[in-house]
């Protein structure tokens, strides 16, 4: 069996939880990365570390908030010109492109990740002496295509051509013949199944934050806490992080 | 006619501030991005700013320094572990992906660069009411696959791939229809095409920066000192930069 080298994106939210707990049972070495792209609150960041502690993963929280000034244009990033949606029903908030998409912000991070993966392949090839037979890259990032289908960069057909992109754009991909793999496995899943997931996995889920506002306790009203709700309760399972 | 806004990668070298002299002139806006990633000296910096005054052009230079320890396997960010190779014939530079290689390094310029196009783009649309069908957004970057040739991602199907990422991924190309086009004219060009073309154009040559040294003159036998020479006498010009 080749070396699977993995690299998840780890927000510190319900799905990239569950993510990470399956990506580290099923990789033979993972790097999880967590990005600060100047989200409003850094209770998020405190969660990702937190789950990654929990789960015994090697983690990177990397300071790009220089993208906020290269990408304003977003209620996630620029406060002072948007405010947040509270209080909409679930159908209404799978309809169109919401004020909180980040320009390219999923391209971004996925680019980042790649490079961290692609450069961690090369060290393995390159300096350690390992065949590329032998290795088996792989990217993790929890996109949902069901909850959050106003984002366009959470869709199957943006993920293949993504893949592409990484295997024509890299070193890895064009001179080693291993190209790496874009894994989205919660992508066709409800909330409700990632919620039962990362219990039948153990994933700390207790840990994990939602909620687009900044704490201490979920504010209960933003899309993204009322899809978590959701999902708990479709599942029938009470939410530990309450 | 839709009114094009355009971005530029100017890094500058001869061959991006050629083609920001062409970007000039045929955008209506044009912001020049230039990306500081650690390279070995903050010279190639200095001139993208000249370059970018001497043309006029809107330009902003973004620390990604962080991307250094991202991304390290490589010489152009990792002086300690790797020499820079000097001396070389054209042709034995142009075979191989060679050391100098940064993982995903273009990708991550196009990623960024095209976030700020569309956030740009989103401000025109969504701030300043114009219609999605009156702007033609067009991301520039000077990739050559003639000289490079051992670079991937200076290949026409890396860049077609990476135009389809960013439409599927975008809110411009997913949700209002204005995709970005990414625009390589100098692609196929040879060093003394680009060396005529920026002649013809009256772009600043002489204050544009190729070498992979520190300066304070070309070393004259890296690759990128012997690839503009030969351009040059190619062309049967005389370097102004010298």
């Amino acid at each position: 069996m080749p070396r699977r080298i993995g690299q998840i994106l780890l927000s510190g939210g319900l799905d990239s939880t569950t993510l990470a707990c399956l990506a580290r049972d099923e990789t033979d070495e993972l790097l999880a990365l967590t990005l600060d792209y100047g989200q409003r609150h850094a209770i998020e960041l405190d969660a990702a570390r937190k789950v990654a502690a929990a789960l015994g993963i090697a983690h990177r929280v990397v300071d790009v908030r220089f993208y906020r000034g290269l990408a304003a244009h977003s209620a996630l990033t620029d406060a002072t010109r948007f405010d947040l949606p509270a209080g909409r029903a679930p159908a209404e908030i799978a309809t169109g492109i919401p004020v909180t998409y980040v320009p390219l912000r999923n391209t971004f991070f996925l680019t980042l990740a790649a490079a961290s993966l692609e450069s961690r392949v090369l060290q393995a090839i390159e300096t350690e002496g390992r065949t590329a037979d032998d290795i088996d890259p792989v990217l993790y990032i929890a996109a949902n295509a069901l909850d959050y289908s106003g984002y366009p960069d959470c869709r199957p057909e943006f993920y293949a051509t993504v893949t592409e992109t990484l295997r024509l754009g890299s070193k890895i991909g064009t001179q080693y013949g291993c190209a790496m793999r874009v894994a989205t496995p919660l992508i066709d899943k409800s909330k409700a199944d990632i919620v039962r997931l990362g219990v039948h996995l153990g994933a700390p889920l207790a840990l994990s934050w939602s909620c687009y506002d900044a704490g201490p306790r979920p504010c209960g009203v933003c899309d993204s806490c009322l899809l978590r709700a959701k999902g708990f309760a479709e599942a029938g399972v009470e939410d530990p992080a309450l």
